[in-house]
């Protein structure tokens, strides 16, 4: 598979994975399966903050799905050195701060799945769930957990 | 296993699975786990809506978590073609969209609980999470995805 | 490793797992990954209720998760007989019931993280999601749930 290849071509650059807490990690992998920690709408130093239907519109929090996304690929790339060596993205979990009434969560979600369908190509479709939560942590407008199958 | 047979037996019949949208699809097999996307209380064009504890009554919304869970087992038959490859139900997680001070969540996923133990027998006994949420997509009053274990 | 025995230095007894349910346990096994039901911050009859940042401080919800993580171990020490035979912590979700405003659900989860990693040192560090829900069966504060990969 020639992901690294494809997030090139989308003009992506990988952000560096956050320094790992003494706690907890970006990722862990267990036999061929990798379980990415939930990760925020961040860049740099900026995170999308609000609640979907009030502070932040549906546009902006597709785009904040987007991120989380982008987020998932480094924290797997940190983990396994090169996005070739995934062979499959099994499952994402998708939570989206969301104002009373709000329910385009499912909207909010592609955001990710497109851009992993960019990247992986067939191979990037996956199974999903898509929930509201009434926050998150920091304020963030979205947070998005994966399971990939790896080499 | 005559997981068929029981169905059969419950008088359920399967629905056809909703056909995969470009970016993500019912069910992913990775080794012997399969992935199940969160399924909605939908029946044909319905489909359960409202919140538990002001719209939807408890009775209802156990209702609406077995529909979720004649969904899971729709999507299962899509990938496997027959339930009876169907080793052993792994895990429920189950996400009911809850007024304030709603908190008989596990009640509720118990309406998904008792068919899949009533189509699997003991193999159909599962680890489960069952949370509140404020909303879910589409309006739904009820969200359950499933991991599976198969031959 | 002697998870057992560092168990033991930090002077925590586990509680007898809940008699499981006639439809669902508090874990199960496939292959090497163990699938832990999400546990509330029950201890004995007592459980700990109402919503951080409300009724609950932060640092009452951080020993809610402490404890929800000691009902974690009870249930995979049920199912493996020895916290010995647990070679990974693979991940945690939380699920924090949270008042409106209140955005700490990552360090609500350290309560759970740091005995984790206590008990199971490097081994213990794992992939995590944490987010807010607007409540929880019966009123409780905080439910996590767990994957362990085992001998």
């Amino acid at each position: 598979m020639d992901a690294e290849a494809r997030l090139a071509g989308l003009g992506i650059a990988l952000p560096e994975t956050a320094a790992p807490t003494a706690m907890y990690v970006p990722a862990v992998r267990s036999g061929n399966l990798l379980f990415i920690s939930g990760q925020l709408p961040s860049e740099g130093d900026a995170l999308l903050t609000g609640l979907c239907g009030a502070e932040r519109s549906l546009d902006e929090a597709v785009q904040g799905a987007r991120r989380c996304a982008v987020n998932l690929l480094a924290a797997a790339k940190g983990q396994l050195g090169s996005l070739d060596r995934v062979r499959r993205v099994v499952k994402l979990q998708a939570f989206v701060a969301s104002a009373p009434g709000f329910t385009s969560q499912h909207l909010v979600a592609n955001g990710a799945s497109e851009l992993l369908c960019a990247v992986f190509g067939e191979s990037g479709r996956h199974a999903r769930t898509a929930v509201a939560v009434p926050c998150l942590p920091l304020n963030a407008t979205v947070e998005i957990e994966a399971i990939l199958e790896v080499e």
